[in-house]
């Protein structure tokens, strides 16, 4: 019986392998070019059995900064917006948080004030908005900003904001066996709330930045786990190779980015053996999206830095820049 | 097309779904019993389509405890072994450590000392042997010695002395779209080296006590992680949900265990809604392998302890013991 089954598998197998062969263009909102024929040769050579650079299916791990790669991170990250927001909520239950510092600054919505922070306040008000409730508490929490929030630009949910040539090379590399991990400076528990709905990705390939829980129980005498403010990894730049090798505990084959804070991911992945690949989004489109290349900048913004040294970087390592003002045909699923 | 190969992988899904229904016996090296109906019975309900207890894909997330639950543990678990023997290889590029304690005592040989050795002196034994090299050389460490080292009853290599049975529950499950995941006290850097190979178990899907890694360059500039002594999750006891929560992000549906590190990973498990299955592995076996359950004892080991406790708290919350004696029809793979 195993034989016969095994034989429809591998039936299966050969009939999918035939018909991808004739399959619709992969990439659809990706105009021809250096980018785009970057991505299909590497899956083709990469899948193609008997091939010299062919991947085995275990080792396709592909890896994918978030905020600037998949989705819009300006004016500031979601996660931060986040935080933000709920210093209001928590007003609400505290009023005194009004006349407690850095939660006063919050609450006026002094913008200049709020971009004098530092990085001691920062933690205050991730450690009263990311921990203290338990994980169950938590998820709820983000699932109903996401429900409401919307950006300030498009008016529209932070997760209709996606990219959908990056939506696209998701779907291409999952179809061909890779599996698709997001490696993101946010917090792991946050996108993770989202990530199988917007990006189809499933919470254990969620790659971020850690915070420590802790195993208790609830009044009901049920087992809870109750988020600490306690770091564990802060999966940015050097943190990235190490969040990975955590998380995954095996070297990318491909990693897409688009600042400082995924060089070290980058690097890591393309020193690896056999093929790689390494693409970096470069935002030079201020009429579709943004535009804060090397050359252009995007004044009071600390994230997603594309420096004129990791542009260089990516010229002398083969690491393929895409211009998504060039390469990409439309940039948001809402566009046509 | 996207239609013509959707049809195929439905032929083949539907094929494959006929085909087991009238596959052979999941289990053979399982007698006929409460513990084996258990485990076909969970499996069935959880993936008839359209049944009142059925699982998605997705949410079919199976833990397993490693020593004592999928090999053997006694004397000591594996890794302990690895840490005593990797201290006589230290010693030969540093003799001075012939004079160091506690790497003395180790290199003495004397049982009854070493069993004296402080929580700071194992530490240290952990940091020289388990830190300081990157990840690269500790796996060819491992590998190498997983290739020579021998148990002193059996006289086989290690991952020759995992147990039948938990083999085919593993492929049982995956057959039925389950993830197999370790959920180890041992470190995860370790088991992740054979666990491939051992147990059909990817690096991703092994969560164990992770210790930090430090991002850098090698002297031919190629990125390295160095692995630090740096404790970021002790995976055992309360340290077992948290260590699932940071690796998968979500509740697995049935875990296995055999000891009291193991009970919260089974509350966790088992509290969550919907069809759930925990098992216990328990040593009554002292003619084929060893007993060390609630009655037996075994003097001189302080890991794997099935207390009365835990059995009683296995009575009362409906989780599985699995009799090793009555229960598993063979040990291991090289017994017939």
């Amino acid at each position: 019986m195993k034989l016969i089954r095994s034989t429809f598998v591998l039936l299966a197998i050969a009939l999918a392998a035939l018909t991808t062969a004739y399959a619709q263009d992969p990439l659809p909102s990706w105009n021809d070019g250096p980018a785009k024929k970057a991505i299909v040769d590497f899956v083709r050579v990469t899948t193609e059995t008997g091939g010299t650079k062919f991947i085995p299916p275990e080792q396709r791990i592909a890896t994918f900064d978030q905020d600037g790669t998949l989705w819009v991170e300006k004016p500031l990250a979601s996660q931060i917006l986040y935080c933000l927001d709920r210093v209001s909520v928590l007003a609400k239950d505290k009023p005194e948080l009004k006349n407690i510092e850095p939660f006063k600054t919050i609450l006026s919505g002094d913008r200049a004030a709020m971009a004098k922070l530092t990085m001691p306040d920062l933690e205050k008000i991730a450690a009263a908005t990311l921990s203290g409730m338990t994980t169950d508490q938590f998820q709820a929490q983000v699932k109903q900003w996401l429900a409401t929030a919307k950006d300030s630009r498009w008016k529209k949910p932070y997760n209709e904001l996606t990219y959908q040539p990056m939506q696209e090379v998701l779907t291409f590399l999952r179809a061909n066996g890779y599996k698709t991990y997001i490696v993101t400076g946010g917090g792991q528990d946050f996108v993770r709330v989202y990530a199988e709905q917007t990006y189809g990705i499933q919470p254990e390939q969620v790659v971020g930045t850690m915070g420590g829980t802790r195993y208790g129980y609830g009044k009901d005498g049920k087992p809870i786990l109750t988020k600490e403010p306690k770091l564990l990894l802060n999966d940015d730049k050097a943190g990235k190779p190490e969040g990975i090798h955590m998380m995954i505990g095996r070297r990318p084959v491909t990693a897409f980015g688009n600042s400082t804070g995924d060089r070290q991911m980058l690097e890591y992945t393309t020193t690896g053996d056999g093929a790689r690949l390494a693409m970096l989004v470069l935002h030079d489109d201020a009429t579709r999206e943004y535009a804060y290349g090397p050359t252009q900048g995007l004044p009071g913004t600390k994230l997603g830095i594309f420096t004129q040294a990791l542009y260089d970087k990516a010229q002398k390592n083969g690491w393929t820049v895409i211009s998504m003002k060039n390469d990409w045909k439309r940039v948001f699923a809402f566009e046509q």
